[in-house]
C-alpha cells in the first residue's frame, strides 16, 4: 500500500495461454506473435495510468520443450525447472518486444521495460509432492505411457505425465519487482508461474514441478503491493452452469460468494477454478479488487464494466 | 563516466563457455551448476567493491535446442532468435541462482539481482546477411548437409549450419540497464549475445543471426558507462605464438599493440580474435581498461595481477 501512494496505482495482468495460442492454432511463433498484440494493445494503453506488472502461463509452449527433449536422445535431457527457465525467455521475450511495438505505435519512445527471470520458492513438505496432480506435456496411449520413466495420470486427452503443483511461498524477486514499480518500470515476471525452487541451508534448488500460475500471480500482486489484480482468459468471466444452455454470467462476487460456489463444485476442476480462488486469496488478503475477463477485455475489465470483479463486500450498486 | 562517479565503479564481466561446460565434460545440468561456482564466487567478493553486469554465451546450449528442434517434428520449428531467448532464460537462471547462493554463503542476505531478456539491434543491411560466416549446431556429413533447409559451411568437426554475425549497433534495454546499476542492482544480461533485431519501422523483428557475446559485451559496456570490461575465457590471457613450445602470454597490451598483432594473424580466427577486438573498441572508446583473463582469474585480473591488461598508453612500469 505504501507504493500505491506514491503515484500511479499498480495493477498485475495475467495472462492466459490464450493470448499466445487460440483455439484450433498450431502455435506457430507467427501466430503467437500476432495474438499477443489484442492483450498488448490494451496494456499500452492501461501503462499511462498504472504500474505494470505482467505474468503469464507456458503450458504449450513446455509441452513444445518435453516433446523435443524425448525426441532427441543425444541430448542431455534438462530438468523440468529448466525448461520453465527457457519458456520465460521465450515468452518473455514475445511480449516485451511486442509490448515495445505498440507502445511506440503511441508515440510512447520509452518507458522503462524488463522481463525478469523469476524464481519461486515452494516448501518441500508440500502435500502435492507426495499425490501429483498436475498433467504437463503431450498424451500418450497407455502402452506408451507404461513405458515412460515417470508417473503419468489418465485425461481426457490420454494419459499425460503428471507433476506436483505447490504452493508458491514467495518470489525469490518480489524486492527486485517493488524497487521496479517505484520507478515504473513495466515489469514482466514469474512467466509459466515461475521457476519452482526449495531452499536448502543457503542455497536454492530447482524441482521438477508447476506452480499455478495464476495462485503465483495473486501471491505475487499481494508481495509489491498491488491494487488491482486481472486474470486474462478466453471467456467473458466466471459463469454458473458454463457451457449449458441457461449459463450465467457473475458480473460482481464477494469472496464469500466465490468461495460457495467453488464448494458447491461450480467451476469444476478446469482451469477457472485456481483463477476463482486467486483472485479470492488477492482479495482477502488486501481488501482490494480482482477482475476475471477475457483476453479483449482487459481494459473494459480494469474499469470494471466487464467481466467479473471480485470485492470484499458487495458494492451499492 | 556520470554513473561511475556516484558510487563504487561498474564492472562487466563477460563469461565464456568454459565457465558453463569445461572441455570434455557432456554438459549435463549439474556440471553447469557445479562449474559455475568458481566464476561465482569471485564475483560476489567483487560485488562488495563494483556494481556489476554479467554477460555470457550459449554455443552449446542453443546447439542442443537446434538439435532437439530437428530430431522433433511435430512441433513446429522455432527461429533461431526465440533459441537464443530461451537460452538467455535457462543459463541466466543458473547465473543467478548460483550467484544468490555464494552471496548468501557470504553472510548477503540480500543484493538486487536481476536476469534481463536483452535484445540487440543489429543493421538489416550488416554485410554479414550477405556472407553468413558464423558456424552454429551440430555437424552433420557432406549427404547430411546436402539436405539441409539452411547454408552449411565445412569446418574442422564437419558440416554445420551457417548463420549471419552482424555487428551490434545498440542494446536495446540499456537504459533500463543503466537505471538498474545506478540502484546497485546486479544485471545478469545480453545472454548469448543477446537476441538479434532489426528496426522495421515503429517494430522490431527478429532475425536468424548470431552476435558475436564478446563484441556485444564492449558495447554494454560502453553504453553504461562501465570502468573497466573483462572477458574470462579458458587460458590465462592473450598468447603470442598460443599451442606452441615457445607461446607467451602477454601482462599488457596496448590497444595499438592488439591491433598490430592481430593484423599479423597471431591471434587466429577462433575465439581470441573477437575477444581481442572487443577489449580494443571498449578501450578505444572510453580509455578505461580491459582485461581478459582465465575463468578461475577473474578477481586476479580485476586487480590487475592475472591476464592480459589492455590499455590505450603503456604504464610506466
Amino acid at each position: 500500500m505504501a507504493q500505491s501512494e506514491k503515484g500511479k496505482p499498480i495493477l498485475l495482468v495475467a495472462l492466459g495461454g490464450n493470448a499466445l495460442i487460440q483455439k484450433g492454432q498450431r502455435g506457430t511463433i507467427e501466430e503467437q506473435f500476432d495474438n499477443l498484440h489484442l492483450p498488448m494493445r490494451q496494456i499500452a494503453a492501461l501503462a499511462e495510468r498504472y504500474r505494470l506488472i505482467i505474468t503469464h502461463g507456458n503450458g504449450p509452449q513446455v509441452g513444445n520443450l518435453l516433446l523435443q527433449q524425448e525426441a532427441c536422445k543425444n541430448v542431455p535431457p534438462l530438468p523440468l525447472e529448466i525448461l520453465v527457465a527457457q519458456t520465460e525467455g521465450q515468452i518473455g521475450y514475445m511480449i516485451e518486444s511486442t509490448l515495445d511495438e505498440v507502445l511506440m505505435e503511441r508515440g510512447i519512445e520509452f518507458r522503462p521495460l524488463v522481463t525478469l527471470i523469476t524464481y519461486v520458492v515452494v516448501d518441500k513438505d508440500d502435500p502435492s509432492f507426495h499425490r501429483p496432480t498436475k498433467p504437463i506435456g503431450p498424451a500418450y496411449s497407455r502402452q506408451e505411457a507404461a513405458r515412460l520413466p515417470y508417473p503419468t495420470i489418465e485425461t481426457p486427452k490420454g494419459y499425460r505425465r503428471v507433476v506436483a503443483s505447490p504452493e508458491p511461498v514467495t518470489i525469490v524477486e518480489r524486492r527486485e519487482i517493488r524497487q521496479l514499480l517505484e520507478m515504473d518500470f513495466i515489469v514482466i515476471a514469474c512467466g509459466g508461474g515461475g521457476i519452482p525452487v526449495i531452499r536448502e541451508g543457503r542455497a536454492f534448488s530447482g524441482v521438477d514441478a508447476v506452480i499455478d500460475k495464476d495462485l503465483v500471480s495473486a501471491l505475487l500482486a499481494e508481495e509489491v503491493g498491488a491494487d488491482l489484480f486481472l486474470s486474462a482468459t478466453d471467456v467473458p468471466g466466471v459463469m454458473l452452469g458454463f457451457g449449458e444452455p441457461d449459463q450465467k454470467m457473475l458480473r460482481e462476487l464477494t469472496v464469500d460468494e466465490a468461495v460457495g460456489y467453488a464448494r458447491n463444485g461450480h467451476f469444476g476442476t478446469g482451469s477457472m477454478k485456481p483463477k476463482v480462488e486467486a483472485a479470492v486469496r488477492f482479495v482477502r488478503h488486501t481488501g482490494k479488487r480482482a477482475v476475471i475477463a477475457s483476453v479483449a477485455e482487459i481494459e473494459a475489465g480494469v474499469s470494471g464494466t466487464a467481466g467479473t470483479q471480485f470485492v470484499l463486500e458487495q458494492s451499492d450498486t
